[in-house]
């Protein structure tokens, strides 16, 4: 099937779904995840066909994304049971007007329609964002990297047969075929078939999308996130928190990856920080990248330019001294890529002015910007983050999965 | 100045316009009040150069729309007063949730930040828009078509000096100088400067914001609305509702351009209808173009294929027939522009049909679409009628002119 006969379909499923009720559609979800198990080996076969073809040509690191295991698909399954137990956002009232003639005004939460996600090499971002979508009342239109292909269709299948099983179409969940960069494109540009494009990837996707995209588009997930550290802090609690920020997770999005402290503790704070993060840590010491003012007080590589807009992913932390809060704001303004960012402070006007000043999705006063998440953040679960302002920002769930309407009932009112 | 040095000023008066308090703001939008109703004759004179030049250029209804007076002024300064009297939008918490390790998250409303606004050549836009901007704590750049350029610049010139009695930054409204379109391409592509970007105008502009915009972008206005007529339909209700939303103010974009019709009542309606909107209008009798079927049972014009792809704008009503709600849904889902849509039934169950099925802002039951509109569904104003489906969808007001941002408030929390 073509990408455009495939968006078609995905269309025509459009109008089938607006009149599955909420009961039906978690119903479904439960069967879907029940096809998941059902089809373990099915889906190991053609997973072990595509590990044996990426063998070589992506890092172990990738390869490991890639495998699934009968566990790793139990827990897929789980992933789509606990999205059925999710509210339904569809048809909820944003809010009601009645006016003075009688006209009742409901904004009211809707699917968007279709939403489309392209992805990379990882085969239960199929299941998760399938189930988001379905559960949100919107059709989906999966399109993943060529490694990830051979597994993702057998998930899918499962997925089809799972919807089938539950009396409803299976096209409600579509899988692209064609995996080269053209199908991308063709999502991009799909105007009247795509009313919502997620892309989910590293920065050359993202960067594709807000360049070529004719269709709504949302940006997710790049997190340069930093730290201020102001000079009224609590070390202890900054040295904490910088530790788990940095240290906890260091491959995901919502690490800090900037370190800005002020300069009238950074005598105090820095060398505690190095013993921290550097000597005293066996494993995997932190690489601290240190600006001109930062490297007068510990030892450390000369930071370049350019570390203070890298996503490092990695045991490295760029260091800066400013002198104020303000300066601290605006050097965050400037290189951050609007994810998330802490200050720690005692300060409850150094605090006030960082919320106010931050341009960010998420700002956090004395805590780790580790908990920028769907799960954390109380939405039960995340189709992304994202790091625009229009529509949806910072971890998406349900209800950034829907628009709304106005439905404006009468009784012959004229204006 | 250039658009671009404009743009850099837009960007660094973000940060000034985030310390300013919600009374220091309304106190500033009655001093903008006061500066334009004080600068009238300034206004006048930059205007009547303006209208000068535009004659013979331009049609007359466009003229009159250029034109201003004391009275617009006047209207325009109190249009800036009553938007000072609205609920600020800024710092509403819309949502929080305190976790059980005490971590409070606030989902709370903010400002976008620089809000892009390219107009023709309507004057009285300039003191609208840029009254919402500032009311919602947005920086505001306005680029208006050239024929209104003079007045505008009078007209932001008053503006500015209100922003200044008031002890704010004249920059938190500027105007682009430039009026070619390379100042709309620079707008459409000022990735890092504007934070939303909104086209008022026709089509053509629409169209290459879509396409051409790299910034976030609202598209507004466009209105192919339907009224469709249910077999159930009380008639007497279906005539008035029919005859306001086609002839009340044909010039507006909630304005009825295309009349569906269900073929079981369509004996007896369509005659009535023509008596009604051709026979029995003294002053301007509709133009009624017709598919086949409906010619079989009055007289008129036939309807041309792209009839039902037109917004007349005007004294003319293209006229369809269908079997069944559901053909109408489709046939309206395929040739609407997502604006509004009327439903005129007595049955609940076409009318639920209609209300789920149609995929569009505004979705009527009984009543006339001529309702969607800011000031009518209680917004107390209207920065455009969004007919997209991402952020603001329908009438966007003040709370549409901002985004949210997360402020987590923690006590040393990590993850």
């Amino acid at each position: 099937m073509t990408t455009k006969e495939l968006l078609i379909k995905a269309k025509n499923a459009k109008s089938k779904l607006n009149s599955v009720s909420v009961e039906q559609i978690n119903s479904a979800l439960n069967s879907m995840a029940e096809a998941l198990v059902k089809n373990t080996d099915k889906i190991l076969e053609q997973n072990a066909k595509d590990i044996e073809n990426a063998r070589g040509t992506i890092s172990d690191v990738m390869i490991d994304r890639l495998a699934l295991s009968e566990k790793r698909i139990k827990d897929m399954a789980d992933g789509v049971k606990n999205v059925a137990l999710l509210p339904s956002p569809i048809g909820r009232v944003i809010k009601r007007t009645e006016r003075d003639d009688g006209l009742v005004i409901e904004k009211t939460s809707v699917a968007l329609g279709v939403v489309a996600i392209i992805y990379e090499s990882r085969p239960n971002v199929t299941s998760d964002a399938a189930a988001l979508a379905v559960k949100s009342g919107n059709v989906c239109v999966l399109r993943c990297g060529k490694e990830a292909h051979k597994s993702a269709q057998a998930i899918v299948n499962a997925l089809q047969n799972g919807l089938e099983n539950a009396g409803l179409s299976r096209d409600f969940v579509l899988l692209v075929e064609d995996t080269t960069r053209e199908s991308a494109n063709e999502l991009m540009t799909a105007d009247g078939y795509v009313d919502l494009l997620i892309p989910r990837g590293g920065k050359g996707l993202i960067t594709a999308c807000v360049n070529n995209a004719t269709v709504p588009c949302i940006q997710t997930g790049t997190g340069i996130c930093h730290i201020y550290v102001d000079e009224s802090a609590d070390i202890d609690m900054a040295l904490n928190i910088v530790e788990n920020a940095k240290t906890s997770r260091p491959s995901v999005c919502n690490a800090e990856e900037v370190l800005v402290v002020n300069e009238k503790i950074a005598r105090e704070f820095l060398p505690k920080l190095k013993e921290k993060l550097v000597d005293k840590r066996s494993e995997n010491p932190v690489e601290l990248r240190l600006d001109d003012r930062a490297q007068k007080i510990i030892d450390g590589v000369t930071a370049k330019a350019d570390d203070f807009d890298t996503e490092f992913l990695d045991y490295i932390l760029a260091v800066k001294i400013v002198d104020s809060v303000e300066e601290a704001i605006e050097h965050i303004n400037t290189h951050s890529t609007g994810h998330s960012e802490a200050i720690i402070t005692e300060d409850s006007v150094s605090a006030d002015k960082f919320t106010r000043g931050i341009d960010s999705s998420a700002v956090y006063v004395n805590a780790s910007t580790r908990f920028t998440d769907g799960g954390e953040f109380g939405l039960g679960c995340e189709m992304g983050i994202s790091t625009q302002k229009l529509h949806a920002r910072g971890p998406m769930g349900l209800e950034e999965l829907n628009t709304y309407k106005y439905i404006i009932k009468g009784t012959g009112q004229v204006r």
